[in-house]
């Protein structure tokens, strides 16, 4: 049930991304061609898929906000570019193919996550059949919760605070860096439905949950899960000795802390109007996810 | 006379830019000192000042378009941040300082680029006084430009096709690399003031005009400027073997060409309705400069 509705939502997504970064015979095709890699890589369209539930939540017409959606999925995927540079994590694996800099080489990779992260504003910017008003309201949140208040400054916190992370620091820097793009895409699908602002209040407080919850998962299954499965290297966290909530509680204590979260964000669900099954369905599928 | 002028704009703009990027002693402070440390490394200011003036000429209200400028500037710093990188062009000194990377580390410069580009459209977004009609159009141009089928593009090209490079595709690289932010400066301007479609073609073939006699006195000030007022490396075409109109066309020819296409420009701001004294002032200090 929940698997034929993200497959529906998935094909969708992915169909509007491909008019939205089409293959080119240009001169500038190569950043296109890298581009195009790391957006169909195969990536579950979490965030998009969230936001249009909540703008369907809040009485959001049908396909008006696939446009803002697929710019939030742009915007995961050129963070997951540049945090696999060797300057940054120095990954080589992604989903089970090569990293956008080994098959493209870095200087390819640095400009197509440039190109994502500046095309997914002009994509958001041209979202049709919602008041022009609403848009750079969505737009104004985007952009301050994936800066440096946002998902870079998670990133920043992870870069400069290897060795002396406290428990306070860790959990800021979960909010900002996994957080804050799932936070934007409960919040942008609440405001380009008009949604007031106690409810978005709520959709924050719920995307919060969900965000740590979604971190401390991915803590678990760094070092316990299967890595044909998840398609990416695990482990690393331990060999960069990195301090996570696992490290410092344990897996058992982490698994029922994500557990809690999810039950406190499906409380939030209940207490908004509309029928919220669906966004449950989800919910409860990020908490038991694989990879 | 135009010195003064350029001044107090100068003066307004980075006034702005202190606000919309505030230093900060949040965890991620290390970015935003790493942001403002090129935001104010002595850039003159020229796109943000072309934007304001083309916004007044087509009747702009005063201060409404200082938040665009500041976004336009804020993305032509990125630019040059991720430009210096190791696998990019490899830049240790860019107005007279060290690089972005060589002070903070590449993980930093590359956050810093990524932090300008992301805030900046949130910066656009927040401009008041103008209808978010026009706003959204504005950023939807903004992106386009910036993006593959604009500045990247350049990039790209520039990066791809170092031996086998045409004149045709050179001439294409300077209008995307170089020309992309001058129009955005010029149309984003007449944009916000509601400027009609006809106006803002001319508004284009002037900036198309410009941007190709911008990059040539670069090439020229590359081969014989002065080190110490460019503040950055000369001889770089050179060395790197790059093809440029200079080494096709030698310097003479190449200050001819720039002149003419001033001479151009000129033509185009005439043939514009108002008063277009200090563009005209602004256009022949372009040619003129010798940094």
């Amino acid at each position: 049930m929940i698997d034929l509705l993200l497959k529906n939502y998935q094909e969708k997504i992915d169909m509007r991304l491909n008019i939205l970064i089409p293959e080119t015979s240009a001169n500038y095709k190569d950043v296109v061609e890298s581009e195009r890699y790391s957006v169909f890589a195969g990536g579950k369209r979490i965030r998009p898929i969230l936001l249009l539930e909540f703008y369907k939540l809040f009485g959001g017409e049908d396909d008006c906000a696939y446009n803002f959606a697929c710019a939030v999925e742009m915007i995961h995927t050129y963070s997951l570019i540049h945090d696999d540079l060797p300057c940054m994590d120095n990954d080589d694996l992604r989903r089970g193919k090569p990293s956008n800099h080994i098959k493209y080489g870095e200087a390819m990779a640095l400009l197509a996550g440039d190109a994502l992260l500046t095309e997914s504003f002009g994509v958001a910017a041209r979202t049709m059949g919602i008041s022009p008003e609403l848009v750079t309201k969505a737009i104004t949140y985007l952009s301050a919760n994936s800066g440096v208040s946002g998902m870079i400054g998670g990133q920043v916190i992870d870069t400069c605070t290897k060795g002396e992370m406290t428990e306070e620091v860790l959990k800021e820097m979960y909010l900002l860096k996994t957080g804050a793009l799932l936070k934007i895409s409960a919040v942008c699908g609440a405001v380009l439905a008009g949604a007031d602002e106690n409810s978005i209040k709520l959709c924050e407080t719920y995307a919060e949950k969900i965000g740590f919850a979604f971190q401390i998962i991915d803590d678990i299954l760094d070092c316990s899960g299967n890595e044909e499965k998840l398609g990416k290297r695990i482990g690393s966290d331990d060999k960069n000795n990195k301090i996570t909530m696992v490290s410092i509680y344990g897996v058992e204590k982490c698994r029922l802390m994500a557990k809690e979260l999810t039950n406190e964000a499906l409380d939030i669900l209940d207490s908004l109007n509309g029928d919220t099954d669906t966004l449950k369905e989800i919910t409860k599928y990020l908490l038991d996810r694989e990879y």
